[in-house]
């Protein structure tokens, strides 16, 4: 008789994630990958047609550990109509020594959200310029939301300037925003960001950049976390070139998705010259930020930031 | 608020699997996928090395179907040592329409055996003769039980001669079978098999050949389906060069494992030969049986089994 495995629903997710400290769980998730101590196989893919609808399998699991994870999430983009959430999934928890499933955690894909959020404020710790004068987020979506909430921990800086296409979202980002004590201003002028903010999150989905070199000060760091596929970019690639440090959270991933590729394929910006996180957050890599070093990280998701979370989860519960 | 997933532990999926007829449900499977109807990925794979470890993730569906389906596959070879099985694993439905789980079905890999025998119960009615005086097992494990007990959905036939290398293990068989209702011999010379049945199933994990073309009746089935990766092998290859009709779950799975790929590789038996098992169930393929004929049927495995049984079970619990 096997013990049948821990089912977690997502309240009792979000109350377990207050007692664990995700900024050093996934830390150590990005420099194990870095480092070679992490397993994760190619993500698989289920694409549906009708209605619309994606499924991606990410897995993988750390040496010498307790536990592998298995993640499943969704994308169906015509939910909306439907007046449910277009993002699902769940994560699964099994034992290295057994196979055993120890838990399912039935997190809707909203541990997907903080684990995202959770490696911008990651990055931003390791890069940001020591006095942040404003930060700049850039779209008004979940992500904006939650990269500029988890910046907390990184900087004390509250003033905020978001830019959106759509005036309603803008005015919903201030508000909800302001409600957790940030001074929030919004603009429809990109430009307005690269002038005034000298940490910036770029959240958005879009195809076409919105962020160009030359609007950029010296002293600013950008994590650019909205590319993810091959199609998406954010920053043109002049900007890619100016940067001092240009950092992926997986330069093999990077190399086909997300700003880098696109910045490499027109010979900006050379393969040799990319920085992994993991190595950064190591020490492996030496870095000390000079006052006017502009730096990029290029964040597309790895499966160690879903292996740290849901181990994270699965412990806290027991 | 979404609805959570039903979780459905094994006891009550055994008691679910009474009331549905999968022989329909997974031939219907088999042809849609010989029919381009099914979208299956290609296999995920997870190796784990302390202690050895090997997880598999099948998935897919079928168009204008309700559900897509995700296996989780594990095999712990060490398990034995503790006292559990070296098997494990689960079954996730979701939603077509939306993403959402709708199930989870906590098999311990139990479905994967079943659907596993089932598929060679669709085989042999599609391809045994019609009087078969002995029914021939090669192996003593847990297919080998569980092949015979679903071949009484084919045959009336209770005569049966099981093959195995291991004097205890052929004991607990002829014990087992004959509870229910078997007349079971048991012999070490596998030569034996051939000379006395004309319906056989292997299935063991051997990586040298048991059953040799030369020992094997006229007028004889074989099911192949204990070799499932490249390197196992249980029917040399002038036997597959024997038969008049040579048949494969999925012929483009056949050619990287299984028995087939082994006799193409030695020019015995050429691609253009192979039927796919859901073309003969379909009657695409047109083929009548002569007395005389020697059959096989190469099974490895194909996710479309997984997906048909997992609905199956979850529509049931309706």
């Amino acid at each position: 008789m096997t013990t049948p495995p821990q089912i977690i629903a997502l309240s009792k997710i979000k109350s377990l994630l207050r007692e664990v400290d995700l900024i050093d769980l996934i830390s150590e998730g990005f420099i194990a990958y870095s480092e070679g101590d992490a397993v994760v196989p190619p993500v698989g893919e289920l694409i549906l047609d009708d209605p619309p609808g994606e499924v991606h399998i990410k897995y993988g699991y750390l040496h010498d550990d307790d536990y592998y994870v298995i993640k499943i999430a969704s994308g169906f983009f015509e939910n909306a109509n439907l007046g449910i959430p277009s993002s699902n999934g769940m994560m699964l928890v099994f034992s290295q020594q057994t196979g055993e499933p120890v838990a399912i955690l039935l997190d809707e894909a909203y541990l997907t959200d903080v684990r995202t959020a959770v490696a911008g404020a990651i990055a931003a710790a390791a890069m940001a310029p020591k006095n942040v004068s404003r930060i700049g987020i850039v779209g008004t979506g979940v992500q904006a939301r939650l990269q500029l909430r988890h910046l907390s921990t990184v900087t004390d800086c509250t003033k905020v300037l978001v830019w959106g296409r759509n005036e309603s979202k803008l005015d919903s980002y201030v508000s909800d925003m302001s409600a957790y004590g940030f001074e929030v201003e919004a603009t429809r002028d990109a430009a307005q960001i690269g002038a005034s903010c000298n940490l910036i999150v770029t959240t958005t989905p879009s195809k076409k950049t919105i962020i160009h070199g030359s609007t950029i000060l010296p002293g600013t760091h950008i994590t650019a976390m909205g590319s993810d596929t091959p199609e998406k970019q954010e920053l043109d690639t002049s900007l890619l070139r100016r940067a001092d440090l240009l950092v992926a959270d997986s330069i093999s991933q990077c190399l086909t998705r997300g700003e880098i590729h696109h910045a490499i394929a027109e010979g900006e910006v050379r393969e040799n010259s990319i920085v992994e996180l993991g190595d950064l957050l190591s020490g492996r890599e030496n870095w000390v930020r000079e006052d006017s070093d502009i730096t990029i990280a290029d964040l597309t998701g790895v499966a160690v930031q879903d292996i740290q979370i849901a181990k994270a989860v699965y412990e806290a519960s027991l």
